[in-house]
């Protein structure tokens, strides 16, 4: 049985070896304090040298930055350490002296960082950051499996555009000509819902957009649940209650970490349900009494996103948007048909969109009617015009992009923090 | 609150109206039986011409295969139905009546079936199969989560190959030249196991390769953990463990998935701890025994898989390889170097590898000069040296392909149908 620092409450008092690197280490006079971590944890591990031999001392002394090591010792509780325990040393056995860790702890700029980014995983703010991000993916699954979803993946390579064909990556694909990859799992989340009636599809989407913001990446993680018989309310519900209990989940089981990251857990402790809903309408009234120059039919950009939620504590739901602006497949308000029914959550704290959904266009005449009117080539789309053929039900959707999440909940300025090897534009490596 | 199949054990003798499609149905004189499906399950409808008005029982007959309706009733137990319920209909209301549905309950060819793959997929076989699936995947994300790993996404998009550039799909990336689709995680997950010590990326993955057989496709989704202070034993037992682990929860949450796939259970109920371990000389042996014409040195086909693993009613690992055919991180046998610490997975009745995992070379003069050997650009390689410079240690990990799995324990035989949209190498649609 292997033990980990995270295993040591159960350990207590006892004597135990454990593998792991040296974070950091300081001395005065006859003590070492030996900051040790094994991935699941840190200790602060204390070699007195009354306690062992000289050359378990100098061993210890030895060990440089990142260095492995097996340390042994017992185990107190201390509830002024990091993590509660603190390791009474009685050997250090070095497995891999490290050389010069090129990551020390003064300022490295970001560039620098990312370059190094198979090693700066290891610094403790990154971290933090990737186990929030383990746990509000693991709380994505669990909500929608406990809600009797089916997880049904899309495909990643795809014959065509959803949106376009300007900001896709293409690759050559045997005797088929181009193919390219996804932007979305929508179009099959819909026929799988069709099938399952409640789905989700969760993997990596593309966006070959010459963005460089700190909103963008090339290559992000994104869930997409669909639902047969769910209106835009129903779906607006959904998306509210799953925001909470992503949010809920982190605060409950990833203290130690959002305290690691300084984030200001008041703001999270107050996004419960209910959620604003505001339409694009008062949307627009907002900015202008802000004093925004703003046409109606316009798209948000960031900064009026920012002015829109800094008004809740919690995110804010947007619906009903200019139907000009949104995609072919959205279902028009049939209360007013110049507006879809579709709605964009706004994280607050200026974190932007966090949400993007809508019912859907069940009728076949008119979906036919809006391929034609985007131009789009209708051969490529008959697999999803045959969903509107047998037994066609109103849908309903959403996407949620996991990076912004992750930003969002950890409190982290830019995304590329939030995955482990981050894809932009000009860089595709380490 | 919306009340589908899969709820109705909380509504016996209430009336209930449910939403979904025909799924096919027969007449018998005065009573009707529709087969409902709403996506979490299969219901008789039992529409008796005594207990409804004329207008019902006339929109109930007008329902073609595939119409979606709203049809309300009384939950009855009926433990002889499929699923266990009826309901005896009071109402039916059309929501949408389907045109002639493509796919009839005659016998269709597979390449008919997988064009229609958007419909395909509402059948009784693929349903249960893909539920199958999730089934699969949450085992994973468990397995792995109750044991404190941490999940580490690796890139989709790569700037180099870790197994050659033949089998690779290739894509412009802005002005940084070409870049790869994945067909492993791993050197990323190694790299992240030396910051949480144990870690799983599970994501798809892409081999352009040219193979027609029914256990490839271009895309296919693989699960890869790797673990720190883990040698080959260790990473045998957790193979071991997690494959019981996938096959015990199929079991327990999935029997009437099976029952629909006519899966022999007896089989599946045998994938118990110990599985059999054998090293690559004795599986020579066996094919030996069996006047195969094997050399030493030469990799398994399919054929010889099937010869092996047809000893044994568990899957048998398979252990030490010829290093040659092995690839360059693996690390060699201290006690016969001809031979690399890797292990293969063949799962029984004749499905092949699922598994193919290894100790990992960590001792970075070794690894620069099978990198040489290899003839591999070494500059592509630094990142992935550094985790030998920065305090190595003994690591293992494997990878295990999900639609093998889901084959395997759904008893079928060709792997397309495992996944919601197959890609092979002559088809990326729909």
């Amino acid at each position: 049985m292997k033990i980990r620092i995270c295993d040591l409450g159960k350990h207590v008092g006892e004597t135990v070896t454990l593998k792991g690197w040296l974070f950091n280490k300081r001395k005065s006079g006859k003590v070492q304090f030996l900051m040790f971590r094994d991935g699941s944890g840190l200790l602060q591990c204390i070699v007195f040298k009354g306690n062992v031999s000289e050359e378990v001392f100098e061993e210890a002394k030895a060990l440089t930055q990142e260095s492995s090591f097996e340390v042994t010792g017992l185990v107190k509780e201390e509830p002024r350490a990091f993590g509660g325990f603190e390791l009474d040393v009685t050997n250090v056995k070095t497995i891999s002296k490290a050389e010069e860790f090129p990551i020390t702890p003064k300022e490295h700029g970001v560039e620098f960082l990312i370059d190094q980014r198979h090693l700066w995983l290891r610094s403790k703010k990154q971290w933090a950051l990737m186990r929030v991000r383990h746990r509000i993916v693991k709380a994505v699954r669990d909500f929608f499996d406990e809600r009797d979803f089916t997880l049904m993946d899309s495909p990643i390579i795809t014959p065509n555009a959803c949106e376009g064909t300007s900001t896709l990556f293409e690759t050559p694909y045997f005797d088929l000509g181009s193919a390219y990859l996804t932007q979305s799992g929508q179009l099959y989340a819909e026929a799988s819902a069709m099938a399952h009636g409640k789905v989700y599809t969760f993997g990596p989407t593309f966006r070959a957009e010459k963005s460089k913001t700190r909103r963008h990446l090339t290559e992000f993680w994104m869930v997409e649940p669909e639902m047969a018989f769910y209106d835009l309310n129903d779906d607006m519900d959904l998306a509210e209650e799953f925001l909470e209990y992503i949010v809920q989940s982190v605060l409950k089981d990833k203290k130690q970490e959002l305290e690691i990251l300084e984030r200001d857990i008041s703001k999270l402790e107050k996004v419960k349900r209910p959620f604003p809903r505001i339409s694009y309408d008062q949307a627009v009234e907002i900015l202008k009494e802000n004093g925004v120059d703003f046409k109606w039919g316009d798209d948000f950009g960031a900064e009026d996103e920012t002015i829109i939620s800094s008004r809740y504590d919690a995110p804010v739901l947007v619906h009903r948007y200019p139907s000009e602006i949104k995609a072919f497949y959205m279902k028009r308000d049939p209360e007013n048909p110049k507006v879809a029914l579709a709605v964009d959550v706004l994280a607050p704290e200026g974190y932007g969109e966090i949400i993007g959904g809508s019912q859907r266009e069940d009728d076949l005449e008119l979906l036919l009617g809006r391929i034609k009117e985007h131009d789009l080539p209708q051969e490529f789309f008959e697999w999803y015009l045959d969903l509107r053929r047998y037994g066609s039900v109103p849908h309903s959707g959403f996407g949620l992009g996991i990076e912004r999440t992750v930003a969002w909940i950890s409190g982290i300025k830019h995304i590329r923090e939030t995955i482990p090897f981050p894809r932009m534009i000009y860089r595709n490596t380490p």
